[in-house]
C-alpha cells in the first residue's frame, strides 16, 4: 500500500561528524543497521516506513540531553521512541534524523504509596508499572490497550479504558522532566496534587508528540486498588441500544470505571481468535470499582438502564481470572479484527463527541461504511464519547484506502459539527493535520506554531508532526 | 503599609489618541474617574494600589478584541478584570495601562445538561452559575471562597473546597475562547470530554494570569447534584491530630468531597463574628457526596479514622440549611479572621505539599509563627495538602510585614523541599516570582518566558505578573 500523502522531504545524508560523535560516545548503542532503523521507523499506523538514519539507545537523562545537543549542533531531527505503539505516524522519520530510543530507561524510580504518586523513567511501560505496583495495593489506571511506554502515553495524551472514571494522561501526570531543544533539562510540576505556579508546562508537554521536548522522567498519580471490582458483559439487540445505555449511565452520574463497546464484527473476530463463545451481538463490557456495597449499587443501576434498552444476558465476573477472560475480548479485539481479513492493513478512526451525540455519530458512521462496502469493526470507549472504527483494507487495492480516507473525513467532519474532536486519544501525528485545522481553526494552530517556534527554533524535535511545513 | 517591592516602572501617560479612540467607541463605558480606576487597581492582596490609567467595560467578545487591538497598536498594557477577588496582585497596574473589565459579560450561554457541560461568558461568577444550574439538578464544584468570575478562576487555576474530589479549574475546563495579543479570537478545546488534538492551549491559558490572552468564553464540566450530601464537623485535641486524620482519609482512598481544616484561632474568629458557638479546638469540616448508602459508608470510615486520633463530637448536617450553617464557618473564616485584629492587613500563604508531608509543613509553620509572635489563623484544604496561614499585620508597623515575609519565605522553602509548591491555588502574581524560580528552576522559567514572548511579543498582556522584567 502506498502511504497517504505526507511531506516527502528530500533528506540530506546524516553529517559524518555527527555520526562519528554518536558512535564514539555510544558505541554499539548507536546503530545504522537497516533492520534496527526500519523497526524504529514503523508504528501501528497505515503509513509506509521512512526509517530514521540512525538509532541511539539512551540509558540516562544525561545521554538523552547529549544526543539532543549534538543533533541541535548539526540541525538534525530527533525522534523520541518508546514502545513503538503509536498509531498516527508519530515515529516516522519523514525528515530523516536520529531515533532516540528510551526503552532502556525502564526503571520505576520511586513508589510513594503514602502520597499515591510514582516516579518513573520514560521507557517504563504501563504493564511493567502495574506489575511493580501490585504488591503495594496500588494501580495505574491509564490503559490504551497496547503496552505503551509512559512517556509515549504522555506525549500522545493517551487514555483508553478506565479514563471514563480516572481521566487521561492529562489528569494523571503531576510533573515531568524533559530535555528541551537546546539539550537542557527542564523540570515541570511537583509532587503536590495541585499548583498555580506559572504556566502549565506539564500539560504543554502532554500531547506534544515529541515536538517540544524529549520526556525523561514522569511523576504520575496512582490509585489504591479498589476494595471490590466487578466486571460484566451485556448484549443488546442493536448497537444503538448499547450506545444509548452507555450514554444514560454517564448522564445519570454512575461512577463506572470502564464502559467499552464491541460491535458484532469485533465479537466475531475475538470469538474466532480466542474461541470465547460470546453471543455475536453488540456488547457492552463494563467494570465497577468501589466498596462491595458501592459496586453492587452501581451494578444494579446499570442493569436497570440496560433493561430499558433490551440489554440482557448479563455475565458477571468478580474474580481476577474471570475478569481477565472478559477483558481479553476487549484487548484482543484490534489484532483479532485485523485477522478477519488476512494480510489487511487498517485505518483506524478516533473521533470523540459530547456524550449526547455519540449515538448519532456511530449510527451515521455505520451507515456510511456499510454503503461503501468496506470490511470494518468497531470498539469504543463509549463512556467517554469516543470510539474507533477500523477499516480493513487490502493493500493491493489502493482504491480501498481512498474510500477509507473519504469515510474517515466524513466522520471527522461530523464529529466536529457535533462539537467533538477528530482525535480522542491517538494524536495528530502525520494523518490528522488537516483535521486539526478544521477542528480548532487557523488562529489556534497559529498559536501552537508560535509555541513550537519559540521552544524549538531550529525545528529539530520530531519535525513534520502535528503541523506540516 | 508600604507595598512589598515590585518593579516601580515609570509609567508614560496614556496616549491621547488611544484614549480618544476608546472614549469614542465606548462612551461612558470608558472611564478615567479616579474612583473607578482605584477600584480596578485593588485586589485582596497586601499591595498598595497602582491604579490603571483607564477602565473599559466590555460587553462582548468583539469589544474585548477591539480594546486589545487598540492597546496593541499603542503598546499599552491591558489587564483583564473579572470580580477583583485575586490575592496576589494580579490586577495591579504596575506598568499602567487599561483595565479591561469583563464583569458585564455575565451570561450563562448554554446549559447542556445532557452532556454535563455549560458554556458561559467570562464574567459569570461561580454563585451565579450555580444559581442557574440548580433547577437542572446540576452544580459547578469549584469553590475558592470568594464569588470569583469563571474567567478569573481559570486565569489563576483556582480550586478551593471540593477540589479534593472534583479537581481544580485545570480538570474542569473543557475549552475556551480568548483574545490573543493581536486582538484575534482563538478557540481551544471542544465539548468532547477528552482530546489529543494538538497542544493543550486550554491548559496553557489556565493559570496564565492574563499574560497570554483575555478569556472571553469558557465551557466547563458540571456535575449531577449528588443523591445524598452529608456534612460533618469534628473537633480534635491538636491540629496535628486533625491533619493526620485528613491525611489518612485521603491515603486510604475515601472519595471525600470536601475536607477543610480550621485552627483554634479561626474558630474563635467565626464564633466572634457569627456567634456560632463552636468548640474552640482544631476542627475538620467534611462533606460526603454519593448515594445514601455510599455517603453513610464514607462517613463511617472517616469516623473510625478520626476516633484513632482523638477526634470527637461529630456534628452532622444533612439538610441544606444545616449544611449552610456549618459551611458559613468556613466561608466567613477569612473575613472574620481579619476582624480579630481591627484595621489589620493580611499576608496569606498558599503552600501545597504531597499529602504525607502536610503535618510536617503545618506543624513547623505554626512553631515559626508562634516564635515570631505574629497574630495568625489557619484555614486549609487539607485533603489536597494545601493550607493558608494568614498573618495579621498592623499597617503602622512595617516590621511586621518584614516578619511575615520572612515566615512566608521559610514556609515556601520548606514546601519546596517537601516536593510541593509555593502556591496551590492563588497564583504567582507579583508576590511569588522569586518562589517560582526557586520551585521550578531557571530552565522552566526560561521556557515560560519563551512562550510569553512568542504569544505576546509586545508585552502588553498584564505585564509584570508571573515574571518580573
Amino acid at each position: 500500500m502506498n502511504a497517504p500523502a505526507h511531506p516527502a522531504a528530500v533528506v540530506p545524508p546524516l553529517p559524518q561528524e555527527l555520526l562519528a560523535a554518536l558512535q564514539a560516545e555510544f558505541g554499539g548503542r548507536c546503530s545504522t543497521a537497516m533492520a534496527v532503523r526500519e523497526q524504529h521507523g514503523r508504528d501501528e499506523s497505515v503509513f509506509d516506513v521512512p526509517p530514521p538514519q540512525a538509532v541511539v539507545f539512551a540509558e540516562s537523562e544525561a545521554e538523552v540531553a547529549r544526543v539532543v545537543a549534538l543533533c541541535a549542533a548539526h540541525r538534525v531531527p530527533v525522534i523520541p521512541y518508546g514502545a513503538g505503539s503509536s498509531l498516527e505516524g508519530h515515529l516516522l522519520a519523514v525528515r530523516g534524523g536520529i531515533s532516540l530510543d528510551v526503552s532502556r530507561m525502564n526503571q520505576v524510580l520511586r513508589i510513594a504509596a503514602e502520597d499515591l504518586t510514582v516516579t518513573v523513567q520514560p521507557g517504563v511501560t504501563r504493564k511493567a508499572l502495574n506489575e511493580a505496583l501490585k504488591h503495594e495495593g496500588l494501580f495505574f489506571p491509564i490503559d490504551p490497550g497496547a503496552d505503551a511506554s509512559l512517556a509515549g502515553m504522555a506525549a500522545t495524551r493517551a487514555s483508553g479504558t478506565n479514563a471514563v472514571r480516572y481521566g487521561t494522561m492529562r489528569e494523571n501526570v503531576l510533573g515531568l522532566r524533559f530535555v528541551n531543544a537546546n539539550g537542557e533539562i527542564v523540570r515541570t510540576g511537583s509532587r503536590a496534587k495541585k499548583s498555580s505556579a506559572g504556566y502549565d508546562l506539564t500539560r504543554l508537554l502532554i500531547g506534544s508528540e515529541g515536538t517540544l521536548g524529549v520526556i525523561t522522567e514522569l511523576t504520575v498519580k496512582v490509585h489504591p486498588l479498589p476494595e471490590a471490582v466487578s466486571a460484566a458483559i451485556c448484549f443488546f439487540p442493536s448497537i444503538d441500544a448499547a450506545v444509548r445505555t452507555a450514554m444514560q449511565v454517564i448522564q445519570i452520574g454512575v461512577p463506572i470505571a470502564r464502559c467499552e463497546l464491541l460491535d458484532t464484527n469485533a465479537i466475531k473476530a475475538v470469538n474466532a481468535h480466542d474461541r470465547l463463545g460470546l453471543k455475536e451481538e453488540p456488547m457492552l463490557l463494563m467494570e465497577f470499582h468501589g466498596s462491595e456495597a458501592g459496586v453492587a449499587e452501581q451494578a444494579a443501576v446499570v442493569q436497570e438502564v440496560a433493561a430499558e434498552y433490551g440489554g440482557e444476558a448479563f455475565e458477571w465476573a468478580t474474580t481476577p481470572e474471570a475478569r481477565t477472560r472478559l477483558w481479553s475480548a476487549r484487548h484482543h479485539a484490534y489484532l483479532s479484527g485485523l485477522q478477519m481479513r488476512p494480510g489487511c492493513r487498517a485505518v483506524t478512526t478516533d473521533t470523540c463527541v459530547p456524550i449526547s451525540r455519540l449515538a448519532e455519530n456511530i449510527n451515521a458512521s455505520i451507515d456510511e461504511v456499510e454503503a461503501a462496502g468496506l470490511p470494518y469493526f468497531i470498539v469504543g470507549h463509549v463512556g467517554d464519547g469516543n470510539f474507533h472504527m477500523a477499516y480493513l483494507l487490502d493493500p493491493a487495492r489502493p482504491e480501498e484506502l481512498a474510500t477509507a480516507e473519504r469515510l474517515s473525513a466524513q466522520m471527522v467532519a461530523r464529529a466536529i459539527a457535533l462539537e467533538g474532536t477528530c482525535t480522542g486519544e491517538h494524536g495528530i501525528g502525520l494523518h490528522k493535520q488537516g483535521f486539526l485545522l478544521d477542528e480548532t481553526g487557523e488562529e489556534a494552530v497559529a498559536v501552537m506554531r508560535a509555541v513550537k517556534a519559540a521552544l524549538d527554533p531550529l525545528g529539530i524535535l520530531n519535525p513534520g508532526k502535528i503541523f506540516a511545513g
